[in-house]
């Protein structure tokens, strides 16, 4: 009742091609806090209104792109539940056990037909913010870092059978859909932007021949003038941009899209739809997200690499 | 599971001295949309972000204040089950019938131990906004008509035993506490943020001794610059302002709290925190809502109105 | 001393193909308000922030571009000993009689080495904003009708001679230069910024084998918020985007380029530099205008439209 | 001709009572940088979007206020005939040497009526700011250091005779006056905002019976939001607040009224009328600059403070 369930993005890890570099970037020019590195070389960081130790989890790798996407959900007993519900539905799941990543318990981890490996987990630990829990200042430093994002928001994710994704997250899991794209001249939706909370959306995806890929990891700023901020920080540090500053259509938020050092896309996000399950979705057509500014209100256009560059 | 049960705060109905002179305000000031006049005389309105077919009612009294909140819920089953769960709890239910308030489905009632009226529904009309739900415009003239805040976006009520109306919410509706104070040299919660989604707050409680007192009702702003274009307007329609614009210690929104033409204190409001239920609720002293900003950033005191003045 | 002589942009008249397309763009998109028509069937606008009778002004026009651009003197001394100045250097010089344009006196005009018609009056009808001149209001909805500009700004102007425009500007009009480009691998001043105030600018050149182009017409607004505000208001009214929103690293203002219905290109610009004659001007190489930001602190790049498309 | 003769406000020189807690929180909690310290023990601090040495000079004494505020002027022949002028007008001038403050050269002093030591100078070394004169970059870490304003601004100033005030200022230096206040029941002018340049203001008055008394030193943020986040950095740092966030009636700037360490009020102030000298000044009545929201939009009150505490 109310929110309860899954709960929101908890981490996703990134593949980096040069590990050094993208802690540099993530940590120096983004902003996060690095929280730990584990034996395995992985690096964790957090943005300074994250209170969970980690959202952000660094791996060297030969290819850029993502390895997992996790969320948080309120209890092992719902973690139990969904796993009984997935493996119904036809999933297979498998157990990472507590441990594996820093100051994180057990995961449930499965592969979803777009090809992506989603995981949930119940526990990871409260480190807080900077701003503390008890008679909370209203300012750090921290806030003024770099780009300093206040959370990692949502990742858009790219692969086949973004039908069966739908079906997966929204009876299943228990997310609504909040805004789709129609592939043209059909009624197929070829894009989905899929909430677990009233957020504008935790999760979105667009239909791809190549399964397992990854659009972009998405960090939210409070305002269209921090957006503005990140753009003067990107260009103070020579962070080549893709898109934006401008407004997409689809969720009505700020963004700029821009490559990190891998050349994995990241978004510096504002505002956006308060979207609710009871309401019906915004359908935008093939044309409604180029044209119609569904992907970017100021050019309305499609543009090229929106379809085409992923990792 | 996910965001499901009680959804939203869905309406308030606001007792005003002057039918006339408040419809002016909430229409031409606040910058409301009327949708509605019913056979009582009651006023109904909406934000322009809004997509059921009111948030806000209008009754003439002879006494200000409010006469009842009510949230969504997100099926007629789950206000059945909270139905049965109240009066497990010991509270005395009804029924009101579909077509009370326009274009309303059955409202499920209670009196909480502050002596609020709330409600649950499962059933408005859904009548949308401007943008439409289809390739959706990004700017309606309307986004600019007066203050035009995007939603009716929670309440804050005074009233006796906020212990039992904590229980109700967090144990019987599914509420999550985001925030608290406790009252001098005690650990007595005397003030409640209560979510039943990831906003900051859904409604607010106040100890005090009289029950059923309305303290204010909110109105959700994009961004510190709509606040303060939210004073400029109240200057020039000479709408009296208690506080603000600041921003609130306390979920850390931008604020602004001024009086409504009969005396209903309401809040233009923006920002605030994001919340979720896995994580520990902020804990203020009572100093900290006085000295600490809870209350005030700006000024770090207690204003003598926040304690005093309710209808 | 201090603020004297040549005081600001007065007014610009605009070649427009079909009055009564633009006369709509104008007024009712960008939000002009609209003053006066004359006998000739040009069209007269003001900004709301804006107290004298009109800076925009629209004629009917097989070719899109820039009649003339006027600034306002001091007084009518002022203006005659510029003459004089005008005509040592070597400038020829005409009188155009009160009344040409509407509640405007006599007008001095001057074609400048880059094939532009410079203008400089002294009167023109002090018509006052909506706030009033006593006890003023802080709102007005006219703030909010359109895109709704605080003033015309600027435009910059396409032609040849700029090292001559130069020499006028600041030698015989008493401007000071902001900032310039350098052509590549030179140090010939391809790109000037020009100021009268201490404003970012109040009119800026780019070398240009043809004379007399317009590049665009800048218009003021409060904040990067409302030049987001523009870009959506584009976007509802079909108006198409050249660049942005982004920043300028030449001057540090937030604009978007786009374009009237005649293809006459129009900037919604915020914020810029606040300059003094005794600073050194700020130099750009050819680099910095385009990898370097100048042009687009966002993408770093030389848009090919900057320097191709003019009226 | 255009901006020539006085320039803009140059330095201010602040008596503090404890130098180094003043220093701590010009340098760390406003965002000033520190530029240097002469033989006297006097601190120099410049704001990040200054270019000369330095614009706030703090000196320990025994009792708060202000020394002395500069103008600087185009030339030493500027100074040397405004000396002349202010000598006709029958004021006493002085001449302090190059060096007597650091990097500037020879100042001319007078005391203006309302009992203020007023300096005029033409030379102070330029030391530029971190984004450099060559292809600048458009973002440095100092912009967010503090509450870091952009610029020393302005200063209003207490004391008699300030009929006597304007006219030196305006017709002796060359400014106009943007806005005054009429006294209650007459057509006196008990408040002045004087400019030099287009700003809304460089300097003001009011009318006081003490001489030689500051009411606040201000300093300039780049938008509303950034005026918000000054007040959680005072918070954050416990300064005390005067008055605001708000918006002043009088310019339309937003502020924020606070203390230094010593009991000096600063203002942290954003936007602001563009001013000409060909544009009538706008007329506040008494009753405007209360109840009439010259002083404070959202609260429309003549605040006692504004009055009474001055240094």
């Amino acid at each position: 009742m109310a929110l309860t369930g899954v709960l929101r993005p908890g981490h996703v890890q990134i593949r980096v091609l040069d590990l050094n570099e993208s802690v540099t970037f993530y940590r120096d020019v983004l902003g996060l806090e690095e929280t730990g590195r584990d034996a395995t070389g992985r690096v964790y960081l957090k943005a300074w209104d994250e209170r969970d130790h980690h959202s952000i989890i660094l791996r060297q790798a030969d290819q850029a792109g993502m390895d997992f996407f996790a969320f948080k959900v309120d209890s092992v007993a719902t973690m139990d539940k969904l796993e009984a519900d997935l493996k119904a539905y036809g999933l297979n799941t498998s157990r990472i056990p507590a441990g594996d990543l820093l100051e994180t318990g057990e995961r449930l981890r499965f592969e979803i037909p777009s090809g992506h490996q989603i995981e949930l987990y119940a526990h990871k630990k409260f480190v807080g913010s900077d701003l503390g829990q008890k008679d909370p200042s209203p300012y750090s430093p921290k806030f003024d870092k770099g780009i300093a994002p206040m959370r990692f928001d949502h990742a858009l994710l790219y692969g086949p059978n973004v039908d069966k994704v739908l079906e997966i997250f929204t009876q299943v899991l228990g997310f609504h859909l909040a805004e789709y794209v129609t592939l043209p001249d059909t009624d197929i939706k070829g894009a989905l932007w899929l909430c677990c909370s009233n957020k504008a959306h935790d999760i979105a995806f667009v239909v791809h021949p190549e399964p397992g890929k990854l659009h972009h990891v998405s960090f939210y700023m409070e305002s269209i003038d921090r957006v503005f901020r990140a753009a003067d920080i990107m260009a103070a540090n020579n962070i080549k941009v893709d898109i934006g500053p401008t407004r997409h259509g689809i969720t009505r938020g700020g963004t700029i899209y821009a490559w990190d050092p891998s050349g994995n896309r990241f978004e510096t996000y504002s505002g956006g739809n308060t979207t609710y399950p009871d309401l019906p979705p915004i359908a935008w057509s093939w044309e409604g997200l180029g044209e119609g500014g569904g992907l970017d209100v100021a050019h309305r256009k499609l543009h090229e690499t929106f379809l085409t560059v992923v990792t």
